[in-house]
């Protein structure tokens, strides 16, 4: 069934009181619309444990450190609101510029710690966005549970503090990054590659692997690092941002996979900013 | 009835809960405890209009940017709750540090525009603090309506921008300031007066009004304000952080009452930071 598309935050509001006065559990999927198959299984892991299901649908001027980023930023509603028909979503919420932010909004939400690395450091006021706004569509859905991707793993951890240091009452669920056949982890951006470029852009996934082998082979990881970054140079890859091996808890700096750990990528490749990670 | 003292967080939330599922609106006054007669007429503020109330006592280091203003802040646990009981609160919350601010915290609630002014310059961090400490006992009591008092105006307009730029579904509720037979705003710094002290204080209000007189008699404020300090100093008084004219809304700077302003101070006075405001 095709959803309800609502855009007034006071209807949104009535239909969830009603669904918690039945004793509905409510999820939330808040996304940036130009929905692929990664936000489709988070709208299905939501579908699976909750009684309703809302999905938001909010380009975030805030998040946007770049104009040229947020202006090319694809948006494709009508075509988003058909994907999630068929995994059963009660609504799409897509509220305008001026429900999310009216005339004199003043307030910011930030998170120390775990945003004073890699995207924290790169994408300045990045993650105070994404607080402010994902503090903002909590309460405006009011849910019990959301569900975001590990494709930006960071981004989950700031989200999971946030709600927790604000008391916001809702679980924060982070779901498993969704690729393409070549290993390339889905993202809105990956429109803006051309078709060839499409296929090496897959590489950056395939020398995080590479290097996650070496580091279970006892190699250390800055040679590991080292090479990986060769070989996306000679793929014709532009700046790399980062390479990484972190802590899963609070992204602290490691050159073992000593304890739970991940690597993290940033790269520009055909003027697109990739993001990858993996547990290693 | 003497009212329920809560410490644990996941309590409080079932019986507010249980409350809601009933229909009854819960109203909530956030305090730092040491309560006089301001606070308890914002109890019986929301006793008249609500259905639950609960009063919260925290004493919230993160909006004393003095250490020592913090040692010495009153704390009178007992005797708050005994003074709640007549007046029919249903429950006084008291959180520990912990509840509050458990290790890891590192979230801020930041309001620009409102605070950029008055007590927001004189006491750096200070409604940081209190915007991050109201935000999270709304979420945290869940409550429809709050009540603070006039008497910290300007905490009152940063808290009301806070909840409606963060969404949080409750009702900012403004009450009177509450003042001693000789004029003296009701706060829990005045303990620390002096007997003959407590009687001097008095002057900053009698000064206030004086310029707000003066303004209707139309004399410039400039003049007003100059005569009023003279007077402070004359009687004792310390700094002179600001006498202000402001216009009620976004405490723009004002020079004539020419629209709905109310006339703003901070002084010291025997090591006590005196502030006050009334409507010209």
């Amino acid at each position: 069934m095709t959803p309800v598309i609502e855009r007034d935050l006071g209807a949104l509001r009535a239909r969830v009181k009603a669904w918690k006065q039945a004793g509905d559990v409510v999820g939330v999927v808040p996304t940036m619309g130009a929905l692929h198959a990664g936000h489709l299984s988070l709208a299905a892991a939501a579908r699976a444990v909750c009684d309703r299901v809302i999905v938001t649908i909010f380009v975030n001027p805030k998040q946007f450190n770049n104009p040229e980023d947020l202006a090319n930023y694809p948006r494709t509603e009508v075509e988003d609101a058909a994907k999630l028909a068929p995994i059963g979503v009660d609504v799409v919420y897509v509220p305008d510029g001026a429900t999310v932010y009216p005339d004199g909004f003043s307030t910011t939400v930030t998170v120390e710690g775990v945003t004073e690395c890699m995207d924290g450091v790169h994408r300045p006021g990045h993650f105070e966005g994404v607080a402010t706004v994902v503090a903002k569509l909590f309460t405006q859905t009011a849910a019990d549970k959301a569900f975001f991707g590990e494709k930006d793993f960071q981004q989950l951890l700031v989200v999971k503090r946030m709600a927790a240091d604000l008391d916001i009452p809702i679980e924060v669920v982070g779901c498993p990054t969704i690729r393409e056949a070549n290993g390339l982890a889905m993202s809105s951006r990956n429109l803006r590659l051309s078709k060839g470029g499409f296929e090496t852009a897959a590489l950056l996934h395939t020398e995080l692997q590479g290097i996650a082998a070496g580091l279970r082979d006892g190699e250390p990881f800055a040679v590991l690092r080292d090479r990986a970054i060769e070989a996306l140079n000679a793929a014709g890859y532009g700046e790399v941002e980062y390479i990484d091996l972190r802590g899963v808890n609070n992204l602290s700096l490691l050159w073992a996979a000593e304890r739970p750990a991940r690597l993290f990528a940033a790269v520009w490749f055909e003027d697109v900013r990739l993001i990858d990670n993996i547990a290693v």
